[in-house]
């Protein structure tokens, strides 16, 4: 069965966002420190049509983050929009533009119904009012032998993580603080639900921190 | 001029300690598994009377963390004892028995004087009331060539912190999830006062983060 795979950057003091976060700082006040470590890398420059950038030990946990995806699960906040019921006239189409950078279905969990978004390069977005195991179970039938992405965020992730379904948890520690914002561990208990430490990698900008379950758990 | 250094063991959400901490379980409830990769290693063993364990990339970082102090600074709550002013007829002696695993002077911050108190094997406790920056001043000079350890506890750390007082924090983050407690990374703000990444080992059991002051900072 394909994994949930779920991956994030996180501050030292534990934040995965920032403090007062707004339309325009989706991340909070001084959310974006916790990607200087990818926003500098040659891959994520060139997956955004940038050019320049540098290679390093990083670059290898970024391509095998984003390989063999079939499937996205994201939260409404994450999906962007005011909250509420959709606009019915001209309904919000995420952060992404025209081509949206996932190029397969996603799966946005939302108490609001509404039809699929289809967009350029292979992007749908479909809205699941039925529960993270039901957004689970359509993702994986979508993602066939490839896996799911859990992208965000932390209140989804909280679910998830809660629920015992992450299989894989990559976390990108930033050695800086924020001091205040949206911290990924809270509401999630004290199992891990058999995630166990696999792999770290580090490098002057962060530490890549990999947990995988248990074979058998 | 001797460095002000700082380890301690912090679970993957944060905490140095788990919940409901009480006399009986001073790290509160599951907080004593922080230290399970420290108790397995020999030379934690050795260090404490104890034969057996197992000798690992940790080991290194373990000798490291104690050797060249000359001197150690820890709250109130960690040296122990019951709050308030001290019991005049038998006042509380430490944890660690006779012969105190220090063998140098400590620095206990408290708001109740009390004289000098010496125990075998070169530890001599003394209580400070004047406050974090005396106390480092004092334990600088106690220390003289060597590096003063900052021991604990989480509230004492996080004024040390906030202050820009440490020169070297090292996070033995330990891939566990307590779920509540002490966090570490609480009212110390967003500003790591020019603590950068160094050096990043780990095991299966343990990542051990190790920051350091830049140079001219």
């Amino acid at each position: 069965m394909s994994k949930l795979r779920f991956r994030i950057s996180m501050s030292l003091d534990g934040y995965v966002a920032g403090p007062n976060q707004s339309i325009k700082e989706p991340l909070g006040v001084g959310g974006e420190r916790l990607h200087d470590w990818v926003v500098s890398l040659a891959e994520w420059r060139a997956s955004h049509g940038k050019s320049g950038g540098e290679t390093n030990t990083s670059s290898a946990v970024f391509a095998e983050s984003y390989a063999n995806l079939g499937a996205t699960i994201m939260g409404r906040n994450m999906f962007g929009g005011h909250p509420g019921p959709w606009d019915a006239k001209s309904p919000w189409q995420g952060w992404w533009g025209k081509n949206p950078p996932f190029h397969h279905p996603v799966f946005v969990l939302t108490h609001h119904p509404r039809e699929p978004l289809t967009l350029e390069g292979g992007t749908t977005f479909n809205f699941v009012t039925t529960g993270i195991e039901d957004a689970l179970d359509q993702a994986r039938k979508a993602a066939g032998a490839k896996d799911v992405a859990l992208a965000g965020g932390a209140k989804v992730a909280q679910q998830y993580l809660a629920a015992g379904l992450v299989d894989e948890m990559e976390i990108n520690l930033a050695p800086i603080l924020l001091g205040g914002g949206e911290r990924l561990f809270e509401r999630v208990g004290d199992d891990l639900h058999g995630l166990e430490l696999v792999r770290t990698v580090a490098t002057p900008k962060v530490v890549h921190i990999k947990l995988e379950r248990r074979k058998g758990s």
